[in-house]
């Protein structure tokens, strides 16, 4: 449904769950595809939320909707769900779909619903908990479609036929005796492919994998790269694990973006902020925070320091914000592209020279360029040219040393281990603000200190 | 191959790149695959790139590392590339990709090689060219795998057969006696169906389309929310006029997200910055920029306002940067979560009410921290109650006033139908700067007027 259309449905989905219109909302959430309904979801309040899940006829739609609602809307949508409708819906799901749902399940239900879904799915998702959530392991689907290589193309077809309940069928993986991957081949290989050719023949044997451990984004990264449609999850053995499709590919890669942002100005974020509660998201940012209270009380101490010479001279105090404030904006910049060119693998620690070298020469040149202007309006302003002259010096020593620190630190983070979009903003930001302090204060008062 | 392999192969080739080792280079590269090849350019030195590329034998990898670079990068490969050469190279591409190719080709060659390339694959590279670059015409591939809804699954196999030139087939679209798209099939329908029964009976005729005009963004969503691996793009008349790919739209929702974290930090781009010249990051970053400046004067102005205040008790300036830079900070994580939720499609201006009501309280809530703790530490450190009791109230009242302003600026921006990523934050902090000064100034002076 295109988006305009879309956004009219949500908008009646909305009015009628609103106006507590049962009857007409059971006839529009039929009209309605199940991911539509999901998009709707973050647009409703709770009670809103609960009644129109209480009106989805169709158990494939209310199962969608699990699957796609976030962690605090998906409590909201199971509160008052009876346990047994809610383990009917999730034996329906895939098995990743599943496990995904019931990691997010509040910890009291969790248990409960784990000893009643089906044995044969207790075990895939007891198995796929045991990865971290945001590894290969944790996002795989444990099924995949697999024959051993002296079956035939005509076999495979077969097979197939038969087999229903993998959902997901992109390509067929192909197995050894020991029940090692030893190959891979598309479905347009078995279509073009004369029957009775053994799947041996006609496979890919350089398949590309990834081990269960990898973290999600490098896997993103590989979906991406070798532009697969899903790549096989493989222990030390090469035995296959499971598959990550290309779909949920693109949900990691939607959440690292996301995660990438709000970490960089110091969000921590268990869910997307804007649906979690106000005091959840009130813990998520309050403590990058303390980075720059701290910072900011040791830029009141650097004042208290040239208090004599503030008070003898007020206008000094008034072109400190400028200064560091155009130095935290070229460091964010900085820091900005770097942890981007880092995330998407275009920057590593090991160019750290070439970075900075192109950094220091694009800080100074912005620095000069705004060191000039702001030197100018001071000396029109104030007519004060040595007290000009030394705005004008600080703010280019400023900028150009906030771009080197901006792309030096997330550099750093990285070499490190730590991920390098952690609080950026607010450590580049402050940081700037002491530095630029400092220099403002000595450049300017060692100019008009004859003055004073 | 995994991420630690394929940086030991980068850095060999880099190695034998920096030593001119042709030989061994030749012998590396045919070892390595197109994608891991064009993973290690960004690392090269301009030289070096020109290097590596004219030790490439393979045709397929010299014309996946045109594919898959940066504009400037590509500008350096094909500078001392025969003009022969590279429309050798472009004919061998798929047509979408050969379009991306030559619209970034410098001007002066892109028209020399337009009039050379095959007269077939000219006509799509047109076709596409008179899309904009960002829409869906403009990304998809003009070829499609597509038969008469008479036509059965025994016909349909027979097709891909001989369609070997339809690279990447991952449906079956059908279309009707008019060349209307009625319906779409996927492979595995072909094979799991019975040889002589019609597409017309098979195929699922709610399809999913996007228009071409429709933002490669939106399509994308499109995509995601469905969990395609295509979608068609049809014409006012629902004729096909090609597909758009999941391994394009992984594409489009990477360069999105970095295009937005840009945006954010006021870096407008024309392409990844880390690979452009240092003059033109100087002119993607100046613009923004300014807007700080202006904001910084304007603070300036202001402590000229209460410059005799200030002459009197020096250490109100101290306190002037941290008030204003925790309302920037605030306000900036504001921003970029409501950023986010609007490009992901979980918030929209209509939301402003909850959105504000919700940023209010958040924003009171750390004010009120934040107030204490700084109120007490001025107390403490300058025995000063009122002056303590201003600064607390001031930053309790910027972070509050920062936290509405940055949901309700990327809100409104979208309303009005601009990108709401644009410069959020330096136009956020800059606001949050002046506002700030205002509050803290007024409310400080106010409190220990008495005492001065």
């Amino acid at each position: 449904m295109p988006e305009n259309l879309l956004r009219t449905r949500v908008e009646a989905i909305r009015r009628l769950a609103r106006r507590r219109a049962g009857r007409p909302l059971v006839n529009v959430l039929q009209k309605t595809r199940g991911e539509d309904v999901a998009a709707a979801m973050p647009h409703l309040a709770p009670a809103e939320q609960r009644f129109v899940f209480e009106h989805i006829v169709d158990d494939g739609m209310a199962a969608e909707l699990l699957v796609n609602v976030g962690e605090s809307d998906l409590a909201n949508l199971v509160k008052q769900l009876p346990l047994e409708r809610l383990v009917e819906l999730l034996d329906a799901m895939e098995v990743d779909d599943e496990t995904d749902v019931i990691a997010l399940l509040p910890e009291q239900i969790r248990e409960q619903v784990m000893a009643r879904i089906e044995k044969d799915d207790r075990q895939h998702v007891e198995e796929l908990l045991a990865w971290p959530e945001d590894s290969a392991g944790g996002i795989m689907q444990p099924v995949a479609f697999r024959l051993h290589a002296d079956a035939n193309c005509r076999e495979a077809i077969q097979a197939l036929q038969e087999s229903e309940d993998v959902e997901s069928v992109f390509y067929l993986y192909v197995e050894n005796d020991a029940g090692q991957l030893v190959g891979v081949a598309s479905l347009r290989n078995l279509l073009t492919n004369p029957p009775n050719t053994s799947l041996a023949e006609m496979m890919v044997t350089e398949v590309i994998t990834v081990p269960p451990h990898m973290d999600q984004e490098e896997v993103a990264r590989v979906v991406s790269r070798y532009d697969l449609l899903a790549v096989p999850v493989v222990d030390d053995n090469r035995r296959l694990q499971g598959i990550v499709t290309v779909d949920d590919v693109i949900d990691v890669i939607r959440e690292e973006a996301a995660e990438d942002m709000m970490l960089m100005v110091g969000v921590h974020q268990g869910e997307a902020d804007e649906q979690a509660g106000v005091l959840q998201s009130v813990r998520q940012r309050v403590a990058w925070l303390l980075i720059t209270l701290v910072g900011g009380i040791l830029i009141a101490e650097l004042a208290k320091f040239w208090e004599a010479d503030i008070g003898a001279f007020p206008i000094l105090a008034g072109f400190l914000p400028v200064v560091i404030g155009m130095g935290g904006n070229v460091g964010s910049q900085a820091a900005t592209i770097t942890v981007r060119g880092i995330a998407l693998g275009r920057v590593e620690p090991r160019d750290i020279l070439r970075v900075v070298w192109r950094e220091s020469r694009i800080g100074l040149i912005l620095g000069l360029a705004y060191g000039v202007m702001l030197a100018i309006y001071c000396l029109a302003r104030f007519h004060q040219p040595l007290f000009g002259l030394g705005v004008g010096i600080a703010i280019t020593a400023a900028m150009a040393t906030a771009a080197i620190a901006g792309s030096i630190i997330p550099l750093t983070l990285e070499r490190m281990g730590v991920d390098p979009a952690v609080a950026t903003m607010p450590f580049v930001t402050t940081l700037m603000d002491l530095v630029g302090g400092v220099i403002y204060f000595s450049v300017t008062t060692a100019l008009i200190a004859s003055t004073l």
